[in-house]
């Protein structure tokens, strides 16, 4: 088999194949241009009189529960990434595969970490063919310089489930970590010593895996409650000694910049917003994990306070800084799709305002409708911006991917999304004639804000109107990506083979790019 | 079309059809004999670029919503009954279709009350061609005379959402009652006049429907939390002056007995269960809302009480008593279907230990397990019992349709099953040689409790030799049987008709038994 085939120029001009590892995947048509026309994915009804009678569904270890789930060659295995860096289970499941001598497995995460890193091994052994995910520092890395035998795709957290939903991605075996749970398979993320606060990246895999395992460390008696993963829909559970270190959800991109430019760049975001009218009792926002991004939610949470007003809701990923603000009552609630720190793991235990959400929820599109479409602001960071306010996270300028997409995608369909960014890194452009990958089209990013101007898409003309008395240094993008180059010279485009290493997938299932393999 | 085709002998020497309303349906083989073997029903994929892109999907009217969704001739409508007595949308629904001269509409509510009486007309003037669900009262004396045009298909909760999960009834419409709802149809019951508690009957509607309306009388502003239903299944919301009366949710049968003979009957139950032991910390118990049932609920907890030990959880239908019972400290949680007075409400809205569940995670058989398989005790009512522990709940022994399945065979898969009845009503005995309908195989059916003495299903082994030494009346049921013969005489066949009117579904799909044409 190729691992790729028939490549096409999509719409926005990038030339993108249309058979990824054997799978037929249409080129990116344009915003809201591709509508589905088939069914979502049926899953094999099962049946009551092929389980445990008293519900107790316990297997000796998680090699048992593997072998009892028949994996085998070519199988897709899919794991969550509540615990972020902490996850502890995607390594042990390749390396019993690797030990039955599976080969050409799938791996199927929701996101992968540094901590990923000895998966390597199992992809030069050939226990792992390719990765459909993230491919993070060093496994993207490892992609990047042509080493994986498949093709890597990347969702964001909607795409993810949309393919999973639409049939497109099949998972023989989901392995669910669970912080808690019973022997029926109930799970929460809420308590136990691993507690990461929510289930939900595992909530496709629960409802269309063919087998579904929920592997513990804090087993709990009939019922365990919230039933954020639904027993019903598990074959087996297994008692580990330790399944997540919940620590490791707090990581570097969870703490406030001190960076005296990024701070100006927070600070210019949220008076774009005030100056904009956006900034209003019973509003709502997210800002991403990033230092900036955090930043910007503080100022938004001075200016709430000052004026006495609060938001609907907040958007997280959770942490301190938004459970704080929940607390103080300037939001009614956060809809939270992951815990970025412990606060939010305990205050989404005790806070009925603390609402755990899934990629069903906040951002399938292939549903009718999704809740990233209510989120007033979004704002979000970014590798590279183009004049054309076309944006790229998945990979660098040198081309190498190193980021997973995240929510990123789908939060573009918010209603003002705003980018804050440096305008180089490195004295390398940020903003430029055309970047490297692009993740998401600009008619749907509207205000880029860097520390030398702000640019509004000239689409958005009600922001630009609102904006036109404002003491904000308003530019076009063209005036930023001229400065950026002045400063930093035109930069070099990244010396790249022909060969493509990865798939970007757009919300719909369609390829809006493809990222080919850095010339070593 | 004929009504029914293909009638074979089942598992159980039931004569029932195994084509019904031209649906193809297998005949009853046993408790687990029956193993589907096809996948779920797929439903086609939306995509959010055919919704409102503010997420906003009011529309002007229910009639409006109906008319959007392409109501047309024989298209199946649901509804929920979590307003039971009080439901105020099925009316309309069909008063809407009539006067736009829909026509052979199948209603598919997930149970009917006397106040759908008006209905009736709709089923004479050719808008309604049949029901599939309960035909309590007078609807099922018009159908028990041969006057609804299509065959009755009656389902517990659990096959209700198999059904639907199946695809065996696929639902063109569902209109959902909802107390609290957003304009993007997340919506739920704990809040507003019409707050009825939970919205689970409705669940399997909404994920599976082609169209899935939602109807309110108390529009809130975007998130509605929780969101029992998600608006990213719903197509329309409608703001009504009012969507059920929750007073009405109230019934006879949720009133504690008391006549002498079933307080007697109930306190044996209760001294019964002590004596075999199930009595003790951490067990789990449900007892319907029969007024014998709710009182053996309350001898539970006297003996809980008296002992200072406390259930794990109790199986709601909720009630104030099972509500005492938790802010007693006497249960860990109500696990509860739906609420039957208005403390249920309150309770389910304020107690994060009274846990909303669907037929999905509590009864349907299709899945990986269900809940129920996990109480202890379960205490139901019956219309009649045979010597074989064969079981009915829909039909008199006149041979009259006048009740629904609810979750009385779900609850079957319950370790132990206890049926308090009379001997005998209205001197007709309640336990004899065969049943008119049967609705439960007796090999799911434990033991039966009557005034007069306590039959002990000889496959309980284990039951008969713990209760070896009780002061309690224990029988055989032949005895039971001759007793109630020898005060009532032996009971006359009902006089019935050869056309079949309604099928009896089992859990699993499988037609266990047919209902006749009462002769008139």
């Amino acid at each position: 088999m190729k691992k790729y085939d028939k490549i096409v120029k999509n719409a926005l001009g990038r030339e993108v194949p249309t058979i990824i590892n054997g799978v037929e995947m249409p080129p990116y048509k344009g915003v809201g241009k591709y509508i589905p026309d088939g069914r979502k994915h049926a899953p094999r009804i099962p049946s009551m009189a092929n389980y445990p009678e008293d519900g107790n569904k316990l297997v000796a270890s998680l090699k048992e529960a593997l072998q009892k789930a028949g994996l085998k060659d070519g199988m897709t295995i899919s794991t969550h990434h509540h615990f972020r860096n902490g996850d502890l289970l995607a390594v042990q499941i390749f390396d019993i595969a690797a030990e039955l001598g599976v080969k050409d497995l799938v791996w199927f995460p929701s996101a992968s970490f540094p901590c990923h890193e000895p998966l390597i091994k199992h992809m030069e052994n050939g226990t792992i063919d390719h990765i459909e995910g993230s491919m993070n520092g060093p496994l993207g890395k490892f992609t990047s310089e042509g080493n994986m035998n498949g093709v890597g795709v990347l969702r964001s957290h909607g795409g993810r489930y949309q393919a999973v939903q639409d049939g497109e991605v099949q998972i023989d075996i989901a392995v669910i970590a669970a912080p808690t749970a019973d022997e029926f398979g109930n799970a929460h993320g809420l308590e136990g010593d691993a507690a990461c606060g929510l289930l939900g990246f595992a909530l496709a895999d629960s409802q269309y895996a063919d087998n579904v395992i929920v592997a513990t460390d804090n087993l709990v008696p009939f019922p365990c409650i919230p039933w954020q993963i639904q027993g019903n829909h598990v074959d087996y559970t297994v008692v580990m000694d330790k399944i997540g270190d919940a620590n490791k959800i707090v990581s570097g991109t969870t703490r406030i910049t001190k960076s005296p430019d990024r701070q100006l760049i927070a600070e210019m975001t949220a008076k774009f917003c005030d100056d904009a009218g956006m900034i209003k009792d019973g509003w709502s926002f997210q800002a991403g994990a990033g230092g900036t991004t955090l930043s910007v939610g503080n100022y938004f949470a001075d200016i709430m306070r000052e004026r006495n007003i609060k938001a609907r809701f907040v958007r997280g990923g959770s942490n301190k800084y938004l459970v704080d603000m929940l607390e103080e009552g300037l939001t009614d609630y956060i809809l939270d799709g992951q815990t970025f720190d412990l606060e939010g793991v305990r205050s989404m235990r005790e806070n009925p305002g603390h609402v755990n959400t899934s990629p069903f929820t906040s951002y399938n599109y292939h549903a009718k409708g999704n809740f990233a479409q209510f989120v007033d602001v979004v704002v979000l960071g970014a590798t590279e911006v183009d004049v054309n306010f076309n944006a790229n996270v998945a990979t660098h300028s040198d081309g190498y991917l190193l980021h997973g997409l995240g929510g990123w995608q789908n939060c573009l369909f918010s209603k003002t999304v705003i980018l804050p960014i440096p305008l180089f890194r490195d004295r390398i452009p940020v903003v430029r004639d055309e970047v490297t990958t692009i993740c998401g089209p600009g008619e749907l990013i509207d205000v880029i804000v860097t520390e030398r101007g702000i640019a509004i898409n000239p689409r958005r003309t009600d922001l630009i109107e609102k904006l036109k008395d404002s003491p904000l240094p308003i530019k076009s993008i063209e005036e930023l990506k001229d400065e950026a180059e002045r400063i930093c010279g035109k930069p070099a485009k990244p010396e790249l083979d022909d060969e493509i290493i990865a798939a970007i997938k757009w919300v719909d299932g369609t390829v809006i790019d493809a990222v080919r393999k850095v010339k070593s």
